[in-house]
């Protein structure tokens, strides 16, 4: 079931059949992932993540440092790469919903020996991406908001063909054993995706995944994306309209499907959002409301409402 | 959620509120559950495992003590603990039900400096448990049968509320961060049960792990247990009238809620149950056919009819 859920994601990020396992939850899968990317690069000690990268993935990475005596680095735009085993970078940002360049970046952390585990929360089911014409060979992901998964709904992790009869993760479970039951005999995982499974995978959530990520399948990415840029240049202009102020991108190419807007009062309005209004938005310190904006599932109006409430509560 | 959902189990295992967490699977809270211990016993080097144990528990210990360059030993009647950081051992045999002596079993392991993971999977819901009666600091297991969750259904951790403030666990996610998302800032972990979680929980299993778990304690486990102990008596007398095998102790008080019939052609028959007569059972290597006996759900009308099958197919 993870593998046949994981084969649905296809139609969402690129990857073949067999390269995606759909299991457990995120930042499990970063762990995961991390250690995978470090396994592939024995003889290096450094891991790269912006100080402001979003707050599960830079836990896991300093968590880890900290257990196994490696140094992190800080992504900056002149990191060198030379030494370094993995970088974990989110493609989209979390807050202003910037895309970054990842084909540039892929290529540029190849040359120099590292590996990348690419976050793809805010992305997969965002915008159109394709793994293997970026050079992606490591990303997980959610498919809590733009895959219809809802919360908790289960991550998914997807390993390039060529890296899989390779991967060593640390959480040795039953469902990565050949032969589960296999007594009183060492461990011996697979030769596939399914290396990075633990446990029982959880089955009320991947049969709700298998489904949402289906929808997502079936309209398309590239009508979704369609909407989404179509979604986010509406709520700019009515940003502007309101005179609110924006770190989203205004070039449509360069953002995902979240919107950012800047007030210092930014935690008591996503309150009052909520309360007043029931739009539900995220605060992001020091100074963000992030209006998520789901292709499938937001309207144009949507947007004009909860802006308009926003406005209305700045101006009160 | 997760706390919620877990301060329902002290109706189970005579936890207090705030002492269990119901997240992810058996297999990490188990890869956690060791974590703890070994930072609870940083001069320790050896973990000790059944060569027999329930397959995940073993492969995430060898994968653990691999990892960090650990000694796994055997338990055995006279295993020396007194350099033993944690034994991970199962309360109930997986494969015959027996039950092994928790509270004599804690108490040797503490005189000689060592803690005990105990794995509840097979125990909590079939028969009566009392965690701080029988002096169990560090518990996990699974709500798939017994408490009725089903494939994948949330396991649970117990951590025994003196150890709370000290534990680390490796996996260092945004739901065990005081402030989820503080920017720029070190991991700074809750001080309690929630140290245990990683992502975002899983929110349609816990709904469903809520009611199960409810469900068993509103029946209550004096009840349940009774209702076990007559299963699986009529069950061994059933073994007995048709002639077959078990290795299921005959004492009440000595065993848990399912039944070991042993058999050379175990796998087949297994199979054949399931095919000819939609009776599911389990094949445990090397030669048992595994029925599980859950007092909520099983007639004695189910036992009868499910080894008058398995003896008909014996015997054709």
């Amino acid at each position: 079931m993870p593998r046949k859920v994981g084969d649905r994601m296809g139609l969402i990020i690129g990857s073949r059949p067999g390269e995606v396992a759909v299991h457990d939850n995120t930042t499990l899968n970063i762990y995961q992932g991390v250690h995978i990317a470090l396994g592939l690069r024995p003889d290096r000690k450094v891991i790269v993540v912006a100080a402001d990268e979003f707050p599960t993935d830079r836990f896991v990475v300093e968590g880890i440092a900290h257990d196994l005596g490696l140094t992190v680095r800080p992504l900056t735009a002149d990191v060198d790469l030379s030494d370094v085993a993995v970088v974990v970078r989110s493609v989209i940002d979390y807050r202003t919903a910037e895309l970054c360049d990842v084909a540039g970046f892929t290529a540029q952390a190849r040359a120099q020996g590292a590996m990348v585990l690419w976050d793809l929360s805010h992305t997969a089911g965002a915008i159109e991406f394709d793994v293997h014409a970026l050079g992606v060979e490591l990303a997980v992901g959610c498919s809590y908001k733009f895959l219809n998964g809802g919360p908790g709904a289960p991550a998914w992790t997807f390993v390039a063909q060529q890296l899989q009869s390779h991967i060593q993760q640390p959480i040795k479970g039953w469902f990565a054993q050949k032969d589960q039951f296999a007594m009183e005999k060492p461990f011996a995982p697979h030769d596939d995706i399914r290396r990075v499974l633990l446990g029982t995978p959880n089955m009320l959530s991947l049969v709700a995944a298998e489904e949402g990520i289906a929808l997502s399948g079936r309209a398309g990415m590239p009508a979704i994306a369609k909407k989404g840029q179509a979604l986010t240049k509406f709520g700019i202009d009515v940003i502007d309209h309101f005179g609110l102020t924006t770190s989203t991108p205004r070039d449509a190419t360069k953002r995902g499907c979240h919107l950012a807007v800047h007030h210092p009062n930014a935690p008591q309005l996503v309150k009052d959002l909520a309360a007043q209004f029931k739009v539900i938005a995220d605060v992001r310190p020091p100074d963000i409301v992030r209006l998520g904006l789901s292709p499938l599932t937001t309207r144009f109006t949507d947007i004009w409402d909860g802006l308009e409430k926003l406005s209305r509560l700045i101006n009160q």
